[in-house]
């Protein structure tokens, strides 16, 4: 598949926070203990199994951080790596790894979980012409990556935000009045690039929703046999829309929910309870030669 | 217990950030559908039992979105909140209340979430004299928040981050050569405020960090046994220094690990795994007055 | 017509950059000659016809730069205004209408311009099922208030930039081989959320972008007995998808233009060549008794 | 001449936040479509004649995006380029040159276009001792690259800001009371870099100025004979002050204004009515080697 | 005289700064020591004789923190406060008073302490007709508020930065050649709102420089009789120029230099070496009614 | 020693903030004066006997300047330096040295004071057992750096801000009512990283805080006969705690506080009225072939 990771532009201020974040004033340990100018060679580790997610992030920070650090990565995003892999090298300044470390990990832990879980979904069903798909339900600031992260697990995305799509939800159908009246104000005034999406929350709004004419429904909430009749009663009346299940959705019951024939299964989990996954950084070398010469120059 | 909320200082560029991330260039099915001036009222609510956190993150989303918007909370930060209760009411323009309303979910779902969770742990070694501590494994961008979450969850609260504690790790001790010379380093040059901990990973080394003289230890990964030996070793050799579990401590074993006498349990999932809480809002009445004046002037 | 202005949060940085621009390091005229308690009223008017667009975002300059201003406005965005009239007033220190002055008039100069000009190639075919629309051939950073100014002048909007729709044009073929491949990886990859759109510049890409499938086709400079086929083919082969006709429209063949059929007509001088609207700010009042106090206390 | 291009870091956020403008949360187009290292071949290209501005604006535009890109520029800012004309090429990554390709256009088409409209001024009158001036009626956030837009296109600048030169305008005069209050005030604090330009819209105002001691007059909205008057009065009463010409100023009158002897003719449509220059980038080749390359590795 | 003080668009950001950068995470002694709602009174003192300057600034800072706090000033920038004498109070939530505490008076005892330092220097030449002006010699992103207290003071300002005035310094003389070519090629191409001053080291540049014909001169570091000399020249050959002392000059030789008959005396020591003033906040009240509810209520 | 100056990432944009602070809209004199490709050397040296601080400051800010700037330093922070030493040169375009030339220097002449001014305090009293600390009067926004030049001069930094070291001072105490009272409150909630620290004004507070328990205590201007019996009374009670010098500390009576046998003396002049040192820069060569090369293609 092509999938093509976030451009750093997008990501790059999350990384500097990130980094003045942990870093405050300056690293009271290492300043103190690490000669500055003490080279070394750190190696990112998988703690378990894991699909990768987000090395071009991590290399962002260690650039960041030090751009003269040399950071090898031997594993692609999207890939599954095995407990214990080694998955990148990074070369350099001691001091300057030791900087970059909690914070790469930090970005990496949570991106790799969320690609995780998402595969563990996406398993469950892939012999089914079904998509799992994201939400908006995502950690504020992290879209772009937790999005990614889900491509990377074999999922598909909805859309970004409130611009890149128009999803008609009960709020919006409580402030227009009915289903009917919801969709004949959107089909006057939204752009032509947007499809034209609603949430409905029995079979009778699905039926209001088919007539007025939709690009696709989100089915909200509701149990597989009625699913199924949602996807009965849109096969009759217009087999062109896509159907998506939402809400409540979970690794037991995704299967069954994927068996009723809808096109798409929404979960909100998968980047906002996604567990995040375990990778460390250690430090397997120190240049001798170097402790000797600085301690002799301090 | 006297906690104070993070000042707005600390987190509305976060909010700012997310509320343009979700916004994009504009709510194009609101702003399509739903007229600007209609007012109503929307109810945020619990959907499961949690512990409130971020109830001012959430007033402050709504103030940046529409200062004219008036929220009223009805219970505080650190409350056990029961699925159905409502927490918060917000009044005026619906298409205000809609903009703000996903990333004020997106923040309150893992703020509770983590405060949540947190509680669990706190309860299970309630009666033991330890605190449950969090980590430097935080997403980032979010640690004055996660860490104020645990602390409504009844946690308490490791360093900040590099700058604001001494925590010298293995990579340190790599780096230095032993745990003795790391120490050496750190009594000759840290500035007195700091108070000053050393990662051990086994029973000789905490042996050699008690000689060298320390203020804390953290015990990396030990299991029960080990623990309660590194205790009585602590005890008879330092006893005014605290000693801190960390690694691998789950809702399962956490009993077991406080039992041991050490000072401190410090527990990365806290922050970094924590699933999120569900809660919602709804818009419960809409000024149908309104609807009619509006209707008239468009 | 149903149209919400943008949300000050994105335009707000736009402002304050502005002022921060003009100012410079401080107003030395202003602040050499003008009491700084001095007050007085200021009112806006339009020196030519014109659409107005901006009138908020006027406000927003005036409150950034003094929140102790009183603005009021006494028309809307989007109504027409005779030359001489007078559009809004502002009351309060003189040293601070005379700060926001300037980068007020220069908003509503272009916004006011891009929307007028709309509003005349509107009113061209307005009789016609055609819609007239923007581009992304806008001034970097105007983006949102310029697309809100064409919906001001009558026009309505194509997709806001690179990640709300898909819209594949000549570059993308040349990088796929073909029309036909370039259709095929769209369709397996792109999220359900966006409809999808091809540029074609002959009616042969035209009929293979037809039999591969889209929703709609973009016809790069075609003359209008071009164009009128490209709308019997379309009308025969594929009656559902729509048709946007782009490149040299002006105002003198717009017309011809829209009588082709075709149900889109794009136009890039929209934005990024509408003359500027005239539009002035004359203080009118000077509060005598207050110049009499502040000069006794100087 | 001598003209230096702005230094970077005054422009460099524009080019980002247009950047981020364009791209949202991706193009998902480019994305789904073209391999992410496929390589190719750009040329921008002029569709008109054109005085050219803005190619190290172009450049930085596509350094941000990917900074291996090579791009060569054929041509200097403030040189006449021939409709058909290459201006400068660039080589790389397709996805980069597309992710570049309107940002830079964008910037280009508003810069070259305040040039060239800057140019027809200038040649109309450059037989005659005058310079054609800008004014501070730019659009927000541009004044820095379209002052020097001005210059490239022949002209010169006015003051850039509030801050760099000292301008008593008609409200300014209103605030004090008169003409002379108004500059008796201005000689006893105003910093001794500045000069002293009052704005007159009369010729008794005039007088009043030359009496109270200037360094330039500001002639607002006169006629030709009117100026021609001025001229004659300022050479009798103070033959070394500056006159500006100011107020509806077309490529028609010009000539006229200028042979009345004025120093500097100010116009606003410089900056803010400037037609956008026509050019495009045309994708015109593509490394097939790498398309197969890549596509065996997808 | 008339002056105004900055915009606090001009610094807010160096508040907001200052704020975060001593707030760090959260103030952890208030936080764990005051109640958050225990209200008080805080007193701002002098504690020495100083020139009161920025107290704008420190409002701002209190409002930054806790807009619900009430300051009220009893005394304006500019104006004599004797040692002891109260300036401000502030009233409200005495953690918000603590939490600016530090930077409002890192803000005052700075700029007091420029405004102190210039009118000690103004002091000494007040007979004679002179002004002392300060330099670019300031501290990086405080060149605003320095200038402003160099006026409170009783100084005047020179040229605020690179860009809003012309001075010819001996590294650009070295750049062209001579004195003589410097001015020539300024002549040329320098916009009409700027005056030409040119920095001189010796009796015969600045010959060089009235004959080539500038509007003032610099006169680097010449002492007393050639300062004198230098006078003389300059009303015999350019009476109207303006003659700028500049260089070593102190408290001691400041009225020696000033006899001389220069204009100007620029002063880099006013900005960068001025001692801070002496000022502190007092909590002077807690409201006691106010700590018993708060208590109750923990 | 071993010291780290402060990562880029804290004090970047403290030097492009300066340099947009100086640079304005553009350096008129250098753009108009100076061909942009002429080449040349400059020098930074000392013009007084120094202890050099923020060398790594000054190259920083010439590489944002101008990426191929070639500077080399020849010296260290922390080193003697003697009036009339160069520092460091700069090779490349003229008119890129001339835009960071002042920054560059204003950071210099401020860090160098810092540490000039610290080293002459230290020297008095390097023979005895004290440490010379900072404080938290710095100028807004230089805290990294000041307490770095701290360093540099050979004193030690106390607590950076308000989150990184607990200090309860007299507003703290009267707040809570009593010393005891301020710290049972510290004990029962602050985090176990930061040390405990109170502020006493009278050998009565001593008693009572040591009698509560603390790390350290700030004795605030107290004379020395008065702190040399706060050593003795703290030597009985708590031998292990450290005790503070603070208030009104100067060169003159630095020595005699110091052998009290207080453990460290905090003095805020060093970074609030530290002189600034005495440094220039100066072009020394310019590549004439240049200048006629560029004067040709002018």
């Amino acid at each position: 598949m092509v999938f093509t990771p976030p451009h750093p532009l997008l990501y790059r201020p999350l990384i500097e926070n990130a980094l003045k974040e942990d870093l405050g004033h300056g690293d009271v340990t290492t300043n103190n203990l690490v000669p500055e100018d003490l080279k070394g060679v750190g190696l990112l580790r998988a703690k378990q199994d894991l699909i990768l997610c987000g090395i071009k992030v991590a290399e962002e920070v260690f650039r960041i951080v030090d751009s003269e650090l040399l950071f090898t990565s031997f594993r692609k995003d999207g890939e599954n790596i095995k407990r214990g892999e080694v998955i990148a090298e990074i070369r350099g300044k001691i001091s300057s790894i030791l900087k970059g470390e909690r914070v790469a990990l930090n970005f990496l832990q949570h991106l790799c979980g969320v690609a995780t879980y998402t595969k563990k979904f996406v398993e469950k069903v892939q012999d089914l012409p079904v998509k799992i798909i994201d939400t908006r339900k995502t950690l504020p600031g992290f879209r772009v990556l937790e999005k990614y992260a889900v491509l990377c697990g074999g999922g598909s995305n909805h859309r970004f935000g409130l611009s890149d799509g128009v999803l008609i939800k009960d709020n919006h159908i409580k402030a227009c009045g009915s289903v009917k009246e919801a969709l004949r104000r959107a089909k006057n005034t939204i752009p032509h690039v947007y499809r034209l999406e609603i949430e409905v929350k029995t079979l009778k709004e699905l039926e209001e929703a088919l007539e007025a004419g939709v690009d696709a429904v989100l089915l909200d909430n509701m149990d597989p046999p009625t699913l199924k009749k949602a996807v009965q009663i849109a096969q009759q009346k217009a087999p062109h829309i896509l159907l998506e299940a939402s809400g409540g959705v979970s690794l037991e019951n995704v299967r069954e929910i994927a068996e009723t024939g809808v096109d798409l299964i929404s979960i909100g989990r998968l980047t906002h309870s996604a567990p995040a996954a375990d990778l460390n950084l250690k430090i397997v070398s120190v240049s001798i030669a170097n402790i000797e010469d600085t301690s002799e120059s301090r």
